[in-house]
């Protein structure tokens, strides 16, 4: 079965299709672009969801939900917005079909023309902007700290499952503040929060930094990302927080009273990740064999194959693992199928990423232990029956750390300072990967290294030290180095 | 405050239009037809789908996702379905914006004409029965029990939040069987679901029945359904699970081999549930004070009300309530504004339905006792401080016991037995309610009764005595009563 897989060092691209479509995490659909999440990958987008809007909540957000269209004309109302986000995008034009009547089938009623086209949301700051205006008179009304989980539309030409789709799903965050001061302060929060649950859950690194002007959000006045190295040395932007100043309260007109009864200008914050966090996790951790989780992202944690049959004396011994894991809040399932052999059911559970498995069989019960196998390291332990449960309970932490530190150690070996730029497009291109550089902070150098390398500056990193250099390109003066690395 | 709301008695609709606005559960958007669930409205729907999404995975469902977009030829092809949900809906028919050559703005690029329109999903049976040929091929891929939480869009004329939306949030289940009869046994556990969940945690009882044929969903050979009676007597369908036999298998040509390697058709149901609930919700309990919700469905339970202001003694006494009744899994907030006075905010507590109150004042500390009032009958009593835990637990058991009984005795109150046709057009009118009548059996008398008198069959009951009657309106003869009422 792992055979089905093709190896990474043959092509990259094509694992990650494989893994995608081997572990049935989604599957293509009839929609150009648009692809189905199968249970599996749902699975995966419920641990994430349930963490983070746990995270959300006990900072102060709750969640609301606005329309999945946005009257064309909004989109027009704030000048950068417009230009990167009202490109590819779907068109509603009408409202009813008819039946052919020249034919079967049925066609567009060309009478349910609609007065203005709805354009489905490719990410909702204009209508949730054009509600605010209702809900904000007075200080008193601030801060709003709203976050919606929706779905999402941007026609895109090249997609890829879970890493670029025409549709996705995602939250999106959208905050109104009195201040700048508190608005940046909520940026930075959930900043923090992404950071926070990328690591600690995803076991995914990221370097924390600030967008350049030309790589932010369309009408953003500061990007905040986190950007994390894959396998094949390519960064991937995992999540984004925008300080949005007040350039959408502008744009509609959303004021409020301050306390001495003066009309300003309302604050604003927007931020979201998406189910690309799903490609980020496929391809931050998982090898020829197939899909590997961290265990607290593993919706099944733990799975219990009976060697070769499940026996009374197998299920009974089975029965007590599976209730003393319960009871400490893991996942497993014992695997009755008993029309295949185990050998293939070890392959389908390393393919589909289950972190621990354990094999019961009766020779080694008779000596009082089981075997259990890790899927990260593919180690595996006899383990007498009465240590299990603490021996998995250690295990999966000590997964969920490895995990983390073999991606660390996999980025720091992947990270490269260089200051000249003929050793950059070099190295760029072999061995790749994040490059530390000087920069003379002009978009036009910026611009120029992109044409030139296919490579963009990810971010200007938060936790930099002030260090006086020279840009690698330009030689002009610069007092600290961005990271560039070519990217998804 | 509760002076906003209009009466029911004085203008019914009216005054479900004011609970939604002044219960801040929903707003109008800028989009015709679609409402913004603001955080209150949200916060119960997310109990609804915390509820049941437990309930589904109880009995094996798993969650995935699908496409919002529907190819418009898979609409056609089941022929009943696209009659009923191919005439209003949206249509996409272009993927780019273009800068107006002529003015400002932005205008649909002409070249960017979709080859195939897209249609988003009214719901989603054709592009998952399509999904479905592809992960069906042996017995051993059956049963297949998924469910996905999403949202749809049927173009509605006459709209009303929660109610009738353009955009309405729902889940959706979409089930393959290998056998008829595993299929009906999957509709009937779903419509068990569906009574329970309605019944024992929104406290609105239901009357278990199926559709006639013409109140069938689009491509179904079954369906059941819950209805409830609102207070204004009229008929809400609350939630619907369908048979959908093999309908859409034939349409989608979705075979599987069975054990003899026999090629057949797939069975297939369907069921859903959507944001309509909180509107159920809403008419059954609330009354011309505000919103009144039965506790399990109250994203906050207990509201506590320093009277008239917070002092260190009563911060005290609530800091300990508080955390008794955390301990208990009840969710309690302590209002700390500073800037109202307590009878607005009893008022305002009123209003959003929050279960219980307690009135924390130095005056009742000094006899070592707090006040608590129930929002549904407005009862107040005085409870000793260390009593105040079990004083609360219980009550909100008895309250949610309580809104079930009063919602039944309605019911009750309101369902008549009727034998003739003039009584029945009578009594449709005024008093209104649940009609219990003998009918034939026929579509013609069912049109003839919805044309002369605007009510529909709203179900068989299923609990129904055999009973020989005489149809009111053609005499024909009958074997049981179905119900006749106005609906939503």
């Amino acid at each position: 079965m792992a055979k089905e897989i093709t190896p990474r060092a043959e092509n990259y691209a094509q694992w990650y299709l494989d893994i995608v479509k081997k572990a049935d995490l989604a599957d293509n659909s009839a929609v150009r672009g648009c692809m189905v999440i199968k249970p599996r990958g749902y699975a995966i987008w419920e641990k994430i969801q349930g963490q983070l809007d746990k995270m959300f909540k006990e900072t102060g957000h709750v969640n609301a939900y606005f329309p999945l269209f946005i009257p064309k004309s909004f989109l027009s109302k704030e000048a950068e917005h417009v230009e990167g986000f009202a490109k590819e995008c779907a068109v509603v034009t009408h409202h009813r079909l008819m039946k052919d009547p020249n034919g079967k089938g049925v066609i567009v009623d060309p009478d349910a023309l609609l007065e203005e086209e709805l354009i489905v949301r490719p990410t909702s700051e204009t209508i949730i902007w054009n509600t605010y205006k209702d809900w904000i008179q007075s200080y008193r009304d601030l801060p709003l700290l709203i976050n919606q989980w929706a779905n999402v539309v941007r026609w895109e030409l090249r997609t890829r499952p879970f890493l670029r789709t025409t549709e996705f799903l995602w939250q999106e965050g959208h905050t109104a503040h009195a201040t700048s001061k508190e608005a940046i302060e909520e940026a930075e929060l959930i900043h923090e929060i992404y950071t926070r649950f990328v690591e600690d859950f995803l076991a995914i690194p990221i370097i924390k930094g600030k967008k350049t002007a030309s790589e932010r959000f369309a009408g953003a006045v500061d990007t905040y990302t986190i950007e994390a190295l894959m396998q094949d040395k390519k960064a991937l932007q995992a999540g984004t927080s925008h300080f949005l100043g007040q350039n959408f309260a502008k744009a509609f007109d959303v004021t409020y009273l301050n306390e001495k009864n003066q009309s300003e200008f309302v604050w604003a914050t927007s931020w979201g990740v998406s189910t690309r966090l799903i490609g980020a996790l496929i391809m931050t951790h998982s090898d020829d064999e197939g899909l590997v989780l961290p265990p607290k992202m593993a919706p099944l944690q733990v799975i219990i194959v009976p060697i070769p049959k499940p026996t009374p004396a197998i299920n009974e011994v089975s029965d007590k693992i599976i209730a003393g894991l319960k009871a400490k809040g893991i996942t497993v399932n014992y695997d009755l199928d008993e029309k295949n052999r185990p050998g293939f059911k070890f392959a389908q559970n390393e393919m589909r990423g289950i972190p621990v498995r354990i094999g019961i069989g009766q020779r080694d019960l008779d000596q009082n232990q089981v075997e259990i196998a890790r899927r990260d390291t593919k180690e595996k332990v006899m383990v007498p029956v009465d240590g299990v449960i603490d021996y998995v309970v250690h295990l999966l932490d000590q997964m969920q750390q490895d995990l983390f530190q073999k991606a660390k150690k996999f980025r720091s070996d992947n990270s490269h300072y260089v200051d000249t730029y003929d050793e950059f497009k070099q190295m760029i291109e072999e061995p790749g990967g994040f490059f530390y550089c000087h920069w003379d902070g002009t978009a036009e150098t910026e611009a120029r290294i992109k044409e030139e390398t296919k490579a963009t500056i990810r971010c200007i990193p938060l936790d930099q030290p002030i260090e006086n250099g020279k840009c690698m390109v330009t030689g002009a003066p610069s007092t600290g180095r961005v990271i560039i690395a070519k990217a998804y």
